[in-house]
């Protein structure tokens, strides 16, 4: 699945609704055929591959994540849940075992979000979070809508894509942070997953001449963001050692070495598992924002691009995976997800929960993202 | 001229060695052979329209600038320069006036730079400031080598692109700053050229995922941008009221929401006419680098994209244009220019002097760049 995508630092470029993304969907669709799976599409590019139960009616047991990257991204993130759920079917299939429940794999449309921010939309779309009609004209950098990339590949599906119950869904996942291999343990019980805000951020000033134009006369966008990066870096610290803030994508215009910015477009993420706090992080963000613009003279627009309250899993589902650990001598420690997941929305449909596996130098979204294949089956 | 390359809100977008800017210089050499001139273009594209003097020995009296433009543009900056030469010559003709020196009028290739780094190319490597070869060999962001752009728009002449003596050098511009328009002055007497001085910084740090990785652990390279950002808005109030100092330009990579960023470049800009100043500025930008870079531990890199330092003009030059204004009963002041200009590479070849007229709001290097034509005219 990897070499899908592959790019030269040996991790991979599989954004939402590519060519790479067509392609490993591709893939995954046949791996499933081969299984002996039934491959059902959805209207979001949803995709479930489904094997029967003694109790056909009976809501399903899903596992699975998604097959989508972030821009030079990493091998293991999301497409380890997917692939190890086919492997667990395959698994299934040489026992000759029979659930009761039917078991359903699922890869869900883009997770990652870079390209067609928020988030989970694919699985937000299936839970009720957000509409259908909403996702299909939410634009990328360059004016393309979802809707008409998910046609283009082949991937826009007869089945609706609605809420529907879930009896159970689970999620493997690489940590994405330092914690398990620092501590030496084997594997996360994930508790629950923090809460994600992402805002955009346009300041506009003026553009003029990066010369003959007095210090004293500018309105300087990108000063003013620099004002506002400063700020988030810091905010955190003075909240919660858990709380983290990013500015990730900043775009200048006109970006050219003698004109002074006229305009700057920048995103904030912060993420806590306390809804409160969230709250204080806020105010604190857009109190930056202010204080940034007034000290330029610029005018301000934030727009809202989503994100998700703080969700606990299941105590019972949490637990189950708990108890394996100890079946299985595998040691492991109870944490919260920093990363959003798709098992975020899953949860709002059926008991959910993720098992955590030890990734090298808790890095992800990376071409240097790496984990132990030792770790990889024990998850 | 403005026709070429018109964007829609008033200005232009002639990036050189573009196929608007192939236009515009096949418009201007229509226009000059229309006038009688004979056009030469040298192996860097500057362009140089003839008309004979009485002692054809004699070096010529040059008069021009360039019709080049930032990305959207205004329609004044180096185009009414050139138009200007072109009015001079057709004035002059109408007249049936010969001048003892030949008058040459120039298009300067690449004034501008921010496609190709560094500014005044052109006359950069027709003062032999530059090497031709090294000058072809510079690239744009987009991996292109100004030597092929230059030769895929037909304009790689075979004139050898090298100093010769200029009787004298006279150039118009439209003053770029408030000035002039403030105090309500009819023309400004340049008196020379600041220094100019451009960097580009690169700062490495480590991407990852913006979710698990906690504050401490981070390598923010845009963090570390934001600082030096911060510190070269305020160096120079700390050094002198004409001293400016800008950012104009950057890039962050990956530029994703949810991802850390590894790796920003951006540029710096300063200015000064003293050169003792300008060393003192560059210390500091190069130390507000080092204390970003330490607080964020990343790695740093600075390339130095060139520049030119502080030139006066010939004092018999500057004094005939004020006994100009005089005659012409044309209110005036003596000034500075913070801009770069041809004139800078010009003056080291013959006697040089500019001309500033007034513009709107002192704005250029955008759309709403204006000029009054009563102003033009005068000038």
């Amino acid at each position: 699945m990897a070499r899908i995508g592959a790019t030269p630092g040996g991790g991979v470029h599989r954004l939402t609704l590519s060519d790479a993304d067509r392609e490993a969907r591709d893939l995954f669709a046949k791996w499933c055929g081969e299984a002996g799976l039934s491959v059902a599409v959805d209207e979001m590019g949803n995709m479930f591959a489904r094997r029967p139960g003694a109790d056909e009616a009976a809501p399903p047991a899903m596992l699975g994540s998604h097959l989508d990257s972030v821009p030079c991204g990493g091998r293991f993130d999301g497409s380890l849940g997917v692939l190890a759920a086919l492997e667990v079917v395959r698994s299934l299939n040489d026992r000759g075992l029979r659930t009761r429940r039917p078991l359903e794999i699922v890869n869900w449309t883009n997770e990652e979000g870079p390209r067609f921010p928020p988030a989970m939309l694919g699985s937000g779309v299936f839970c009720g979070k957000y509409a259908r009609d909403w996702a299909y004209q939410v634009r990328d950098s360059e004016g393309r809508r979802f809707g008409e990339e998910l046609a283009r590949i082949g991937y826009q599906g007869t089945l609706p894509c609605r809420p529907r119950p879930l009896g159970c869904y689970l999620e493997l996942h690489i940590e994405q942070g330092p914690v398990l291999e620092t501590e030496k343990v084997q594997a996360g019980v994930v508790e629950g997953i923090v809460g994600i805000a992402w805002l955009r951020v346009t300041l506009k000033g003026e553009r003029d001449h990066a010369g003959p134009t007095p210090m004293a006369m500018r309105r300087d966008a990108l000063v003013g963001a620099a004002r506002v990066i400063a700020a988030v870096r810091a905010m955190p610290a003075a909240l919660h050692p858990d709380m983290v803030a990013t500015v990730g994508e900043l775009f200048v215009s006109p970006n050219a070495i003698n004109v002074i910015p006229g305009r700057v477009t920048f995103s904030v993420d912060f993420r806590h598992r306390d809804e409160a706090l969230m709250r204080r992080a806020r105010e604190r963000v857009l109190k930056a924002v202010e204080d940034a613009a007034r000290g330029e003279r610029l005018e301000v627009e934030v727009e809202d691009l989503g994100g998700s309250s703080p969700l606990p899993f299941h105590p019972e589902a949490v637990g189950a995976v708990e108890e394996a650990c100890r079946a299985g001598g595998c040691s492991f420690r109870r944490m919260w997800s920093a990363a959003g997941h798709d098992a975020r929305y899953a949860a709002e449909l059926g008991p959910t929960a993720m098992i955590f596996i030890p990734c090298a130098g808790g890095k992800s979204h990376c071409e240097e993202e790496d984990a132990a294949w030792e770790d990889v089956a024990r998850g």
